[in-house]
């Protein structure tokens, strides 16, 4: 990843504090959520590990100087900013909330807390990265609901965002309690079950369907999963009882998915295949899911692709990065924005969860009465990671318990009342105060 | 990039291709759109620099291929397949529009003909990145339209999905008409102009609006752009004029931007800036971009970020890599896809471009009668890059020209009537063919 991957006013402002001899400020930015998007009760906090290698890989190559340089925006900035950049690494302190946690707005999914060009920079990339995997998680854990103990996997890589964008969307739909992800890089990288056969591209390079099956069969044994729609479903299906054993399943991929699925499971009972399970799969999307699954169509596995990959139908997330505090010398400032639609609270925070509301308190608030759990915690400090970050499946297991100890009804596809999250009287009060300052100010 | 950013059946298929001694074949697959998403008359062809990339670089390392055998999938496949997959590189073609071309649903993006291996494996990861660039393309170009003489910026970079996706969508962006990105990366790599300047919280780390501004300007000097809604917009427009020149403008963010732009103009106009510009920004889209311009709002530039990084109300396009010739030996199959709702033509494809309609036609059809211009050029031969790809400068020049000569509804935000795809009289025989002989077999 380059340092340069970050809007260039980032960049500018870096300039500007060097010039203003602001580099010793110690900023605390905090990532959150303004709003759910629509059709989410919560979103499931993902993103994490990757904003952690952002952070401990910051750095600025010779070349990304030398092209800023010639920036007509730097014209007028003197060497010295560019030598800074040349060591400028990130020794600030991380806190989040750990991935996998549901998420309500307003609550910080990062605090970070450096030196006010490092915490500055970081904006663009650490947006981006937490509020797409976070959007896709959130997206994942509505199909995993609507499945109820069938199994989804995500095959959509080639309708995410870019090649990278769905190695992540492959790890972020994991997380959120997806069983696996047709991404192979997925696979390796992160540890995540991968999951394919076979195309239809396979069926039509052999001269006959049974020929391609018989070659699928010798290839993949008992992981065998016969594609029976290229030609005709039902024909396919029955070629597939003559295929026998050994064989996972068969998959169907286009046409009315409950009358298919259940001719098709006729026809493999009735053929010896009893154990073969059905794998559905086109342009599946959550509601799609639960139509199956009430209509008692006999599928025992869905593959969910451009829908999961893109969260086609809030396919973006209000993600802000805010400054709240600032400390110049020896004087800390809370910093808030005014402006009507997009107002904002001052401090770092805390957030304790109870089984039927959050409550959100200033960070450093020391409070009996918070019995809740706190859900945010260090990560980075000084620069250095405090201990190794949780493994994909770890993060999974934590998310599975933690979604299900959410009220049942923020888990239904129905859009629910919101999920109670107070402020704590000191935070209120502070952010009263800093109000009312700013505005006698003015 | 990795080779293993590919969905696992792609592999599986490798390795069965592998063992049914099927590696000398030679496929040919053509990337297209099935139809157009909703909201647009045509899109526009962007990504092959990145798919060039990919083809050109293709290889296993080591650890890859250890990461595969480890793999219960692969449990069966014998030693050789993995020896095969170490020396794997693409060597065969690739024909493709050119990015910047208009281009309707049925039309190749891309035709990729190689060893069918290699062909094959290449799919999840074309697609990807064709699909994903051709939306942002697509969407500019709206933008770019609405804005009509104004500058677009696309400044969605924080919301893109993932921070290499939005390197992506800066370069689209542009390709399509935009004036320039936000994204530095984006700027280095790719030559794209970049914009930015400041955002609020530079505005909050100064003890005072005032101070924040003097710091700006003097470090951007011209290039300076006073972001003027932290605190209270029209007083900021005030504190502008008092800062006088060098200015480029100021930057609205919030509010009512009819409204308020008129206000500012009026203020700055009254405080010595008439040369000074408005920039506004603020979840635009095409249609909020066109409410402005239409309500003669007197803004002249705009700064767009979700709706465009990630085509908010489109955000998927349903692009397909299909099998449409097979040479086996000394003899050639075409092939298709009979499924009723996912039918595919067979053969190679040529498409000529006439003022009012396109004619799909087989590759190698020679018709005197198709004065249209053919789109579709070779890129790659044997694995070979045929001359350097075309600079993001000079590929919007031929964009903005190509999609000007479009017909002009087409240009318009409304759904226009479809525009004429014709397919000639050889490739709809050979398709009535190809389904005729397959339907017999069965």
């Amino acid at each position: 990843m380059s340092a340069l991957n970050t809007d260039l006013y980032e960049l500018t402002m870096a300039a500007g504090y060097f010039l203003a001899g602001k580099t010793a400020d110690v900023a605390t930015f905090e990532l959150s959520v303004r709003r759910l998007p629509r059709n989410r009760n919560f979103l499931v906090a993902a993103g994490l590990e990757q904003a952690v290698e952002y952070l401990l890989d910051l750095h600025f190559e010779a070349d990304e100087i030398d092209y800023l340089r010639s920036l007509k925006q730097f014209q007028q900035t003197p060497p010295e900013f560019f030598e800074f950049l040349r060591g400028l690494r990130f020794t600030g302190d991380l806190f989040a909330m750990p991935e996998g946690t549901p998420v309500f707005p307003g609550e910080p999914l990062l605090i970070v807390r450096g030196p006010l060009v490092e915490a500055q920079l970081a904006e663009t990339y650490l947006l981006s990265t937490m509020a797409f995997q976070t959007t896709i998680a959130s997206k994942a854990t509505r199909m995993v609901a609507a499945a109820e103990d069938r199994m989804v996997v995500e095959f959509g890589s080639r309708r995410a965002h870019s090649p990278g964008a769905g190695v992540l969307a492959g790890r972020a739909a994991y997380l959120a309690g997806c069983s696996g992800t047709s991404n192979t890089e997925t696979g390796m990288r992160f540890g995540v079950p991968v999951f394919g056969t076979a195309a239809h591209s396979w069926t039509m390079a052999f001269p006959s369907e049974e020929e391609s099956f018989r070659a699928l069969q010798r290839l993949l044994g008992e992981s065998t999963v016969f594609l029976i729609d290229t030609y005709d479903t039902l024909e396919g299906a029955r070629l597939a009882t003559r295929m026998g054993p050994p064989v996972w399943g068969v998959r169907l991929d286009s046409g009315d998915l409950v009358a298919l699925s259940r001719e098709v499971r006729r026809i493999l009972d009735a053929g010896g295949l009893k154990e073969a399970k059905i794998f559905a799969t086109n342009d599946l999307d959550e509601y799609r899911i639960a139509e199956l699954v009430n209509a008692g169509a006999p599928i025992d596995a869905f593959g969910v692709g451009t829908q999961l990959a893109t969260s086609g139908d809030a396919p973006s997330v209000a993600a802000i990065y805010k400054l709240v505090e600032l400390r110049i010398g020896e004087s800390l400032h809370y910093t808030v924005k005014l402006s009507e639609e997009k107002s904002t609270l001052p401090a770092a925070k805390q957030v304790y969860r109870y089984a039927d509301r959050d409550v959100i308190s200033l960070y450093n608030e020391c409070n009996k009465e918070f019995t809740g759990e706190p859900l945010i915690r260090p990560v980075i400090i000084k620069g250095e990671l405090l201990e190794p970050l949780p493994s994909a499946t770890s993060i999974r297991s934590y998310a599975v318990q933690a979604i299900d100890a959410l009220p049942a009804e923020l888990r239904s596809l129905e859009d629910s009342a919101p999920y109670p999250v107070d402020m704590s009287q000191r935070l209120n009060a502070l952010a009263e105060d800093v109000r009312g300052e700013l505005l006698l100010a003015r």
